[in-house]
């Protein structure tokens, strides 16, 4: 922040450290390029918003006792995944020239610091820095689904060595099948920002870290469900906005410039389908449940964002609602099967990401054109089949080594207290407690 | 999220789809194009962030008995504002060549799909899908504005009914005579972002359903003023604050374009408005009210933004401090009356909205020597007019038929138990209500 | 919002009275100037956000009794950081010509209406209106820091008093030694967005009101250390996200423009060092104290992000790792230290503003071959020595005049009650009064 009103001596000489010196002459495509990066830069800084936006959901949605553990888990994902895509997410995800078949390629460990690579001759949106950054911030989400499916019971440090492995190797890997240019890219497989790679890729290992923790004590008692209310709805509230918000950076980001048809586009099918994702869970649980459940409502939001983000680039208005709409049916459907079922999943993350990612995904094969209805299923299905026994292979690992669960008591407890030794609120837990 | 490192094989394919494929001569026109409308956008989730602020300030200055029932509210404004601008509300606002002497015009159902009007031939700011997302962020507010007025007594099918005809139908109609060119437009009326179109509008509708619904059981009891806390501090001055950040958006999205100079002449005049707000309410309630209120200090805020709305772009930095500062004195006299005449407004929507919505018009006659006094007066009695009479007709009718208020037994369980049957706050009003 | 589909008949209008008229044939370089103007004030309300975030971290960090008067205390200071930054601030520290020995300059009273300066002749990266309110947020931020430190203890009306004096000419006065062209800049001192003129300056003054204001009642109790802890640690952690949010604006816009290369350096520097912040301090926390505390990682985080602020366009990432981690180490000492010290810092504002604000300012002297460590530690101890000799100038004379700190009665009370007759939760404090 230098000399803003004196001169502008010392500024040019960081410009010729790191970029081309501003000269008299800038073109038209520089200032193109600017505006690009621009737009990039800004919606990575809204994709770090949904780690705000996915602490605050999965905190409301569980009990206060289990809240710091939450946030903890929540802050510490952002950092795991930041520096294990620097260390090695990133040049597994694009690994450019060797590739084994476009399943498996990999750059090199570290991130570059060609100089040549950071300014335009990069690409024509944006430097380098700014695709790792904003890369980076999407492999961080994939994560965080995991954390709210598994909330309330898993260990601290086992849900971190898995965070770790399964978004520094399984979701770059998967990643590059799509976005690094390989099979399932040749294929003509379509995914515009992650209804797939991103949201269903989190949504398996949710099913896998389930299944194998098994239900939080007292959700289900002799066949019968008890619901574990979540302790804060202005909290789940906050968190779907917050993600909304994000969500703007995330599809408006993956046009990968600042291109104003496509991102104005993307914003128009994005909002809309969230419309029509919260009034199609609102009738649903108003007719099915008999009264408008707000925690139902946030799921239809985000339900139609999981769902839209596929196809957000290449559907029409309509055919937005109509994925937005079906979504929302869809996930308060999804949220009452997967808890007859009995696999417990606090916050509805299966439904959110899995059940709606899966038929966004789909959705891109019946809505447009372009795409065939059976490639999407083929990408769905390979997807799949790879990120759950990952994720189960990697759970059973850690429960096996670690173990995966804490013991009846500290549960019972909450795990602020037994994992942390703090509470979220102490004020008025010390009330609780007597 | 395509190749980014790879090839541009895939992108440029839609690029052909939805926009002019990005030849290698770009031009500044180009350039310029894409800052504007990348700025409109950044603006339009700017705009959207203020639904999570109004949901904030909503919730926590009422009682937490009824906070799911305001963030469901809130929750479904913006899918009922987005879907219905989307219909019909774009086409009444902006209704093009048809129109009836500037009171109404209409140009059909639905929102384009004309690839031509996707690109800057539209409009040199930015495209028709960003016109459209913009617009309907703004739309989508004004019936949040009622949302905390009539809060803890409306029921919750009636209130949706209300914002569904409200958004849909009335604001887009009156937001014609002015920014869709109508007749008082014609007559020189002046109003930058909605310090009227938007605000007042809102404050209207929120005096008259305070009226048809009465106060809340025991705020008045025997000619005394019972006051009713707000519930948590934190959330109201949270919903300030994102208030204020989405005002950025608000306000400097309406210059409908980048250009450098009008956005940030109203960054800094909507800042200093906004901060003399606070300090003009701080004086005032300290030395009224004998020590310094925060939900006053917090409304003074709010009231240095609306009345700034109107003028933000033609006046100049001191008036913007006197405007402001005005602001914050009136609003905390404006809810000491209104609480006098028994308009019970838990939240002080009608001082914040109306009372400086007014003010705010008033003031570009008095502070901008190029708008008159008399036809900003003019402006303001005709929207309170039609906007008033209006809601009144609507919510009269709801009355008659569905109901405007919840029976009093359900209003002193809460609503968040007799409409929801959920709680916001679960672990501890199980307590409280031992 | 004028006509965006009709014409452009009144628009223009407008721009001529504050800027060039758009004319057919724009320039590069005009489209340079309107991305760089554009991202300057994207960064500004990014800056904007951190004022939420203080007023998160510090209410989640102290008791619940104390939070109406933290959420008034952030709120007012943003007014006043504004207010006096318009009125003095802005050309006490871009003084322009006159300047006495680099050590102090004024360029008069109130901010320029000069129609000239608001255009591209200004400077080639944004406004001068852009440029005034861009340093006014961050002036504000200072006085924030100071809040958190001295919390639960000073009197309201004292600490406005310091705030507006220390950052309406304390903190402009010492910024212009450096980014005012003074003394320091000349040494070659380095600080990129304000480890020093900003951390260390508020650091300062939170020394000196925690020394002149003793512990907090029951904190030290026969050289025992007693906990007092903070009664919402979601709010603390939202403050750490929005601050991290905010800081993506705080040096993403101390760039000065959008150049690509180096904003998106600063995004990867900035992020990295968060991320190796929250890593070190988990590990040392997890270690020393042995069990994972959630408020040490967020000052983790914070720790990293005040570490990077120095030199974050001027080290390797590989530097701004190793420069977040020891952050994130050292900011765990520096609570531990100053707690043995009996200086009673609630939030850890010294440890994470101050040393860390050294320790990065020292930094950009090991890590960048073009800075001297010698430099970088005078500039370091003559900012030390004067910011915490005015502040404590400032203090002592409140203190022998107004008073610094409330009644023994007061503070037991709670200064929600005691200074503004409110409380921040009154539903749930009813009970525990009870």
């Amino acid at each position: 922040m230098q000399l803003p009103r004196k001169s502008f001596l010392i500024l040019p000489l960081l410009y010729v450290a790191v970029a081309p010196a501003p000269a008299a002459a800038q073109t038209a495509a520089d200032a193109m390029f600017a505006v690009n990066n621009t737009w990039m830069l800004v919606a990575t800084l809204l994709v770090f918003m949904m780690h705000l936006g996915f602490a605050f959901l999965e905190a409301g949605l569980t009990q206060s006792k289990n809240t710091v553990n939450i946030l903890f888990k929540n802050v510490s994902i952002i950092a795991i995944g930041l520096l294990t895509y620097a260390i090695v997410g990133f040049n597994l995800m694009y690994p450019g020239e060797f590739s084994m078949g476009g399943f498996f390629g990999f750059a090199g460990f570290g991130i570059g610091t060609d100089a040549a690579g950071l300014t335009s001759e990069y690409s024509e949106g944006y430097t380098y820095w700014t695709d790792f950054i904003f890369q980076a911030m999407f492999a961080a989400t994939a994560a965080t689904i995991v954390s709210g499916a598994v909330a309330e019971r898993i260990k601290l440090a086992s849900f971190l060595v898995f965070a770790t492995l399964y978004v520094g190797l399984v979701y770059p890997l998967v990643g590059s099948w799509k976005w690094g240019g390989g099979w399932l890219d040749e294929m003509g497989f379509y995914d515009f920002a992650g209804s797939t790679l991103v949201h269903s890729v989190g949504g398996w290992a949710a099913v896998a870290g389930v299944f194998l923790l098994g239900p939080r004590l007292g959700k289900y008692i002799n066949g019968r469900i008890h619901p574990i209310p979540g302790h804060s709805l202005p909290l789940a509230a906050a968190g779907m906005f917050l993600l909304w918000f994000g969500w703007f950076g995330f599809n408006g980001g993956s046009v990968l410039s600042a291109d104003p048809g496509l991102v104005s586009l993307v914003f128009v099918t994005t909002c809309l389908a969230a419309s029509a994702g919260i009034i199609g869970a609102m009738i649903t649980t108003w007719t099915v449940q008999k009264h408008p459940d707000l925690s139902m409502v946030l799921n239809g939001a985000l339900a139609g964002l999981v769902g839209i983000t596929a196809g957000a680039d290449v559907v029409s208005v309509m055919s937005a609602v109509i994925i937005g709409a079906v979504a929302g049916v869809l996930v308060v459907f999804s949220v009452i099967f997967i808890d007859r079922i009995k696999m417990d999943d606090p916050v509805g993350a299966i439904s959110v990401h899995l059940t709606c990612g899966i038929w966004g995904t789909l959705a891109v094969g019946i809505f447009s054109a372009d795409h065939s209805f059976l490639t999407q299923l083929i990408g769905v299905l390979a997807y799949g089949a790879f990120a759950f026994t990952a994720a189960f292979l990697i759970f059973s690992v850690i429960k096996a080594t670690m173990g995966l669960r804490v013991s009846e008591e500290d549960e019972r407890r909450g795990l602020d207290l037994s994992e942390h030794n703090m509470e979220a609120y102490p004020d008025y837990q010390i009330m609780i407690t007597r």
